[in-house]
């Protein structure tokens, strides 16, 4: 059986990702009502950090503590990877002491490389180019605050500001989902077009839109989401905030006036951290409309499902497992 | 319902506190006889450290391991908090992807303002005005060593040196419980006019009393436990060695001289980590009256009591869990 | 009952070895068929950790949890030993929060310096003397991979390279158990004759054979399995590039013409990270003599047997867990 990744928003299908926040769904009332599913029980996540993280982290260790496993935490410098061993060996390596690996690497090549050496899933936790979990937490969210009436391939999303990695991973699963995609940002800090390509092809499947403006009318009009980003860019390198002011303010900040552009329910998303008073206002992400906090306790309703799926666990074969115990007793016996 | 919080020793009534001794005193006996029981079963502490930590992170962690949950260990730059990402926000976010918080911090406003915005119970696992879980196994340890014919109100505790973080502790939770709490130190090293009145207040209710002085004999007289901690101070602003020996040495050293001062039976206590040779000599650290290391022991016994009853796990409903388990079955038949 | 340690390679006999090979085996086949027997439930690994680590770090965090224990990962400079509190202190401390020690050092004394003051079990995780865990995974590994006809004894492991610490130990266990053990490398990076000493010893008892060489005909013939390390040595002091090229290069580079040497059927080991094209090219390596990889795997193997064998399990005494159940009930009733 081939081993399948998630380093690419693209990677899955409508059909996949429809399955996976039904069982998102499932297994977080699971949790609320108290009954922490053994699936993976045994288990064990490796997860490669080469930056910090507040969410994905403690999402994926959570995840994996409900579900009856363990998550390991590979913080930079912890682990050999690019130092003395090279990726490929880390990847054969851990996949020999690890059940599925998660990373959130500064340049995307590096998980790409784990994907093509491992023997295991390996999930995508942020890189440079990409942020797929991250988008099955959002569009779970999407779902549990549908506006009236519509369904998913009905709404239009809007994203504000700088076209970051989440901006484009934004743009990837919601023009797969078939719903209308818009990115309102300045010219210098628009999706490349080789990106709005791929939106493209996803539309002729789905027939779902991708639209880049810097026209906030046009943009924001009939928005059911409103959703940004920091402005600061890339963590390798941070642009300073004379610069990013200069970018993006005070046109593309989210703020209760913007957010009047669009339509009278739309919510506003935020992957977070937040600048506050940058990207985004106290009186947006602290008001009605914001469903950003929501949204980050999503991080884990994605992660299990995430987990589940990609781990596809299967049932031990009550035969060998009790073969298994008598041999295990005989040895105890004999030498405890 | 109100979530409690514990980031002051001061948070808990006499009550409270014999309840959660009376608690660590029994999953002490359980865990003992190789029961562990899974009152925290599919549970998930985040442990946020901003400072090194031995006693207080190795217990926490395996508190919640021995009751069948599990701790994140969130190490000094792992997340965000403080660098991209505000306390308030962090706390919000924690508080969707945990179950509990505990946290070290180097200045009290932070643990303080983690609690003002978390929806879930948080813990002070140390700031530089309060220890409160230290004190829980401080208490612990003397129920355990009580002196013959004593009740804990009949004791004496006589802190030694510096007015610590500590040392306000230990005098907010002895007097809390009608004990007599004394300081012996250099004048420029007591606690302050304003810690005091806490104690004196505590004494109103409690019938305990409080008293500082650099008298050494006033001070030890009938002491039952004899209690110090480090003279370097404040880990962020810590006192060179030759300050620290001019200020304390040789008067305030807890060695045999100085224990000959206090009851026959007296107790050595110590929070650890020692300054061998400093504020403590061999001869009393290692001596027959020293239960330092089982004082060590028992911050395990705290924080099993501590987290049971912040987090009153309570019984899940098994009509909801049933449902929950026949939802999931139904959706993972569909799509595994 | 004294509390056994594994910190040298020689604290095991023969017999207790090939119990503890065994052990692994019987585990392994258990997680292979989706049995995780929880041997460990309840009980917390402390790995002390003062050099970055891939293999040792993984391996054992996995073991604890397939076995339903839990391992804390104690990073440098995250608990106060060595900085704030002694060594002596800090295994007296850990011997009351946990139920065993794996450290891994920069210098031997350390984990030494634990055993001698710890109540619980302490392993070596790699110090600059010795890498016993390593070996027992090294063995497993071969018994797994015997030539046709061969047992253990008739075997002969050469390994070839600078006299590092997992070339001391893989001395250490080969003699041990019989086999005929071989270093191949030049004068100055040759296993000292203290080191040799010990192979001699062991091999009066178990009629095994030690040799030390810089003639790689006499090396290699006959040689079952041909294994080596890198060459920039000690983490603390490494060599640079061009004096290691300078005193291994070309003659003790492990490739396709060096394992020519060799018996038809012999295997590749190493135990990794490798330094690609200095000590081992590709071919040899990725080729289908290596066993390397599954020699990483066997880590796992390794540490769930040694985890067993030293924390010795024992059942719990089913009256006392019952009568502490009941007052856990009670007590419980009567606070929560």
């Amino acid at each position: 059986m081939t081993v399948r990744h998630f380093i690419d928003t693209q990677d899955l299908t409508k059909a996949e990702v429809l399955d996976i926040v039904q069982l998102g769904l499932t297994l977080k009332r699971c949790v609320e009502v108290g009954y922490f599913p053994p699936l993976l029980h045994g288990r064990t996540l490796g997860m490669i950090f080469e930056q910090s993280s507040t969410r994905t982290r403690v999402s994926f260790e959570t995840a994996m503590a409900q579900l009856g496993g363990h998550a390991q935490y590979l913080a930079p410098g912890q682990i050999q990877l690019g130092g003395h061993e090279s990726i490929e060996d880390t990847a054969r390596v851990l996949s020999r002491l690890v059940d599925v690996v998660m990373a959130r690497v500064a340049r995307h090549h590096t998980v790409a490389e784990l994907a093509e050496h491992a023997t295991i899933p390996v999930l995508n936790g942020m890189s440079d180019y990409n942020h797929p979990t991250q988008e099955i937490g959002d569009l779970i969210t999407m779902v549990e605050h549908l506006p009236a009436g519509k369904r998913l391939e009905d709404c239009k999303v809007v994203f504000v500001g700088d076209a970051t990695q989440v901006c484009a991973s934004l743009m990837m699963i919601t023009t797969k989902m078939g719903m209308d995609f818009v990115q309102f940002g300045p010219e210098a800090f628009q999706l490349k077009e080789s990106m709005q390509a791929i939106g493209r092809d996803n539309c002729v499947v789905s027939g779902g839109s991708v639209f880049v403006t810097d026209d906030p009318h046009k943009a924001l009009e009939g928005a059911d989401f409103v959703y940004t980003d920091v402005w600061y860019g890339d963590y390798e390198a941070e642009l300073g905030e004379a610069e990013r002011l200069a970018a993006f303010m005070p046109k593309y900040q989210v703020n209760p006036e913007l957010m009047a552009l669009a339509s009278p329910d739309a919510k506003f998303m935020h992957c977070l951290p937040a600048t506050r008073g940058e990207e985004v206002t106290d009186a947006v992400l602290d008001g009605p409309a914001s469903i950003a906090f929501e949204e980050a306790g999503n991080r884990l309703t994605a992660q299990r499902a995430l987990l589940v799926y990609f781990l596809r666990p299967e049932l031990a074969n009550p035969v060998k497992v009790e073969a298994a115990k008598a041999e295990l007793a005989s040895v105890l016996a004999g030498i405890l």
